[in-house]
């Protein structure tokens, strides 16, 4: 999907999300740790998407972007592929409407995101596990029955959608010094960017990634796009490149991208799951990584964090 | 500690304890779940005490309790015998009110509890892993340092405190058909059946307790009481005897008690795990196990269930 920087989403494109998504999405809760806050010597609040709709912010952008889908051009249904969030989160928000949801997902996907993709009744179409079978196979179910392909991150309604974390977040929430989310794809960052920009806008926007996926980093500092290759990262949401909307509002509205190493990843997500009592995947610890890692001046602040889901194999835990 | 069921808390108590703990303690979010709720047929909400201070509802009590005591009378500080949340609690509580608190902790007690009590400032004297010996080493401590013992359930203070959980649940959710807790000790059981007496009185009582720790259930039944005699069960939380106030409590406002198998529990626990995205400890789970095995009538019912804690050894998972 190609788009425009002039597509990016406005103030009311977010507030209009908001209002469509209400009954759909939960109002998920900003959790605290004083055992947190006094390991690290900040404020930290913690936007528990992980307790989101198919535990994950993707609930949001899909159920956004579906419900703003004109009926005649969704008679068909919609698709996409994933082997994430995503692909249960659409699949769950095509089910809402009342329409099909087409899911191409790699055979090596997990159980546990196949299950979910069934539960909510998306139609799963297998392909190898490559870039190319993936878009190749999803080329061919659009063929065969005319389903609107919906773009994991890369889509003005998709990005609108994930920007409401953040809205709620600064209405909750006395002035934040800074806002965190991870970036993969870049749909939840240049959401929570913007949602800074209009709704909170002395509060920094810093992004972590893995090191071991920075390509997001690379691109941010170089202003040049790269794109992600061979990410050999354990948060696996992260493993995506930047979009041709997303990285444009992120170069104007992020204020700093880190990079945190895979040791770091799994010792934050297991304070996480000790002290908060949540259960977060890898991605939704990169931020918290990068507080411990120390990648950038925190003591004192107030941070918020977007954790971003909390699917994770319970039989495959990384300690 | 002996006390008279005409010392039962009453609705002042409760009133008053909720003004007196507030600011120390989380208003722990209600949290629902589409999934759950369809594979039951039910409407189910979840207090999540896991995600109060110290990671379980003890904290109410510990907090009500400390802060209900006479300046003079804890001079020496407090002190009680617990290998498990209240030990935390109770450091916790005697901290926030500048005194100390002298733990008597079994040798065995798990790596993450003797911690926590250490991170709250408690003052830990290890003993043999017996009931003899704990209250063998409790008398010691009380005669050498002059802390009042805060016992961990059958006192009319802590029992107040405990019932502020399914009072703040009353007040925020429709009325509730049914409301379910755990039981051990009997102190959160004995609280929530006050606070549905007096503050949603349609909604029934019901407790669910491991089979092989049946000694409230036995208790109950017979109307006669049975101490809990080498109960084996993985809900560590739930392996002790009623209390002299908590018994007469349960017989007269508590429905019913049911019980559950080992392998329920365990079944229970990662269905919250997997579904809700928050980690409960085994005892937490045993409600929700009672609904799994289909032990009362649930269908089409709005079932409150109280999670008592989070408190769980990461490394050691029982799957």
């Amino acid at each position: 999907m190609n788009y425009h920087p002039d597509q990016t989403p406005t103030k009311k494109d977010i507030l209009k999300a908001a209002i469509r998504i209400g009954q759909y999405i939960h109002k998920t809760p900003v959790l605290t740790s004083e055992n947190l806050n006094s390991i690290f010597g900040c404020q930290l609040y913690f936007k528990c998407e992980n307790l989101q709709k198919a535990g994950a912010f993707k609930s949001r952008g899909a159920v956004n972007t579906v419900f703003s889908l004109n009926e005649n051009d969704v008679i068909s249904g919609v698709c996409t592929h994933s082997s994430g969030n995503h692909a249960a989160a659409l699949s769950r928000a095509a089910s809402l409407k009342g329409i099909v949801a087409h899911i191409v997902m790699p055979e090596d996907s997990s159980k546990v995101k196949i299950s979910a993709v069934k539960h909510y009744g998306g139609k799963i179409t297998f392909c190898k596990p490559t870039l190319a079978s993936r878009e190749t196979a999803l080329i061919k179910v659009i063929e065969k029955t005319a389903a609107l392909e919906v773009h994991p991150y890369n889509d003005p309604r998709i990005i609108a959608g994930q920007a409401t974390a953040a809205m709620e977040m600064f209405g909750e929430i006395d002035p934040l010094d800074i806002i965190m989310a991870p970036v993969g794809g870049g749909g939840l960052l240049s959401g929570t960017a913007l949602a800074a920009n209009y709704f909170s806008d002395k509060t920094k926007v810093i992004a972590a990634e893995p090191e071991q996926a920075d390509d997001a980093f690379q691109s941010f500092k170089a202003n040049t796009f790269y794109p992600s290759v061979n990410p050999n990262t354990i948060a696996d949401g992260l493993r995506t490149s930047l979009g041709s909307l997303t990285f444009p509002i992120i170069q104007k509205y992020v204020d700093d991208i880190v990079t945190v190493s895979e040791k770091g990843i799994v010792e934050a997500m297991k304070l996480i799951w000790e002290r908060m009592k949540i259960i977060v995947e890898p991605s939704s610890a990169v931020p918290l990584a990068a507080i411990l890692e120390k990648k950038f001046d925190c003591p004192g602040k107030k941070i918020g964090i977007i954790i971003s889901g909390g699917n994770v194999d319970l039989n495959a835990l990384p300690w």
